[in-house]
């Protein structure tokens, strides 16, 4: 009985996400699906974007957790509109939320809407937003070992952002083999190692970004 | 339509849960469900964990990932009895997996059974898995400020062992601050600090522990 139940709900995101996309691509404003684990680093890329890109492309945010809004608050304090989503108990946003919040958004006036999901590695990959790019942010503590682990997250995004790679001196991490896991679950994938706590690397990632936007 | 639907899959895992707790009580075999998030260290404590007290303690695992055998690989070597769950796709382990692992393990020479349940702060703290003793590791990198996005999680362990105090000096992480939040959520909870990789902190781990199975 279960499966029938879960295709049901799944059509009916794809459904509501295809709405949204075509909305917000309308509107010319490029959508972002940022998804990692708890505490990968989601608000402080968001944050050094905002930083990198802020002068010149008008950024919005939606916040997505389980509870609190201690992102959004983080956020707004850069003057950059934003909507927190608590979601109760579930494990990931969907696409009939983001529809929600975008109401509450200055579409008119937005370029790029930067969606950070809920920290979690497996739920959110079934579950369309309505994106044009999905970014995922392993970050260097959880270790190289993840694309065994979370194979289905790995293989459905665009871009990864290694994040923490200030912390490589004390820690076990192989940055070539875990490029190679990686590229090998997913061929055409972009891979940026970034500090956000230094700033190193985020250039890279920003001009991608400002590249994407231009498309 | 969702949610008696949910209660009907939540209350017949709970009914497997109590027949797990029942076979395994009958054992004499201490039960641990040990969660957090991907590469927090769940799999490094348990092999600090079988160094420790594997002498004087008959222990067994179960690894429960996505995807992978890894884990398993890596406790196998220490010549303890593992059997790893390759959950698909889904975001926690449940009672009906546990109960199909049990068969695999040698149940009449064991005092601890360590279940890993998958990387994951949401989905796994609403199913039972036949656990005595719900753990929890939240890591130093993934930041202080967990507790209030993943509340649930916190307020249903019974002990909560915070892993990589070695990564202390350089990560802003305010241990005092950190433990009044956790305590606010669950003032019974047993907290422990402690680095698996150089050892700090497990000592003190595994006396709780061994006083546990004492019990």
């Amino acid at each position: 009985m279960r499966i029938p139940i879960l295709e049901h709900i799944l059509s009916a995101n794809d459904r509501l996400a295809a709405e949204n996309q075509r909305l917000l691509a309308e509107k010319g404003i490029l959508v972002i699906n940022l998804m990692s684990s708890p505490g990968a680093g989601k608000t402080s890329l968001i944050l050094r974007t905002i930083e990198a890109l802020g002068e010149d492309v008008r950024i919005g945010v939606i916040e997505g957790d389980i509870a609190s809004r201690v992102d959004a608050d983080t956020i707004e304090r850069l003057d950059v509109p934003v909507v927190q989503i608590n979601t109760g108990g579930t494990c990931h946003l969907d696409a009939n939320m983001v529809r929600g919040s975008l109401d509450q958004l200055p579409l008119d006036d937005m370029d790029l809407l930067i969606i950070e999901n809920v920290g979690n590695l497996i739920c959110p990959t079934d579950f369309a937003l309505g994106e044009a790019l999905k970014v995922m942010i392993p970050s260097v503590p959880e270790g190289d070992d993840k694309p065994y682990k979370y194979p289905a997250m790995f293989a459905a995004v665009d871009a990864i952002v290694v994040n923490k790679i200030d912390l490589l001196p004390y820690l076990e991490f192989d940055l070539s083999a875990f490029r190679k896991l990686v590229t090998g679950l997913n061929p055409e994938v972009q891979i940026f190692e970034v500090s956000c706590k230094t700033g190193e690397g985020i250039g890279d990632w920003a001009d991608w970004l400002a590249a994407m936007l231009t498309k």
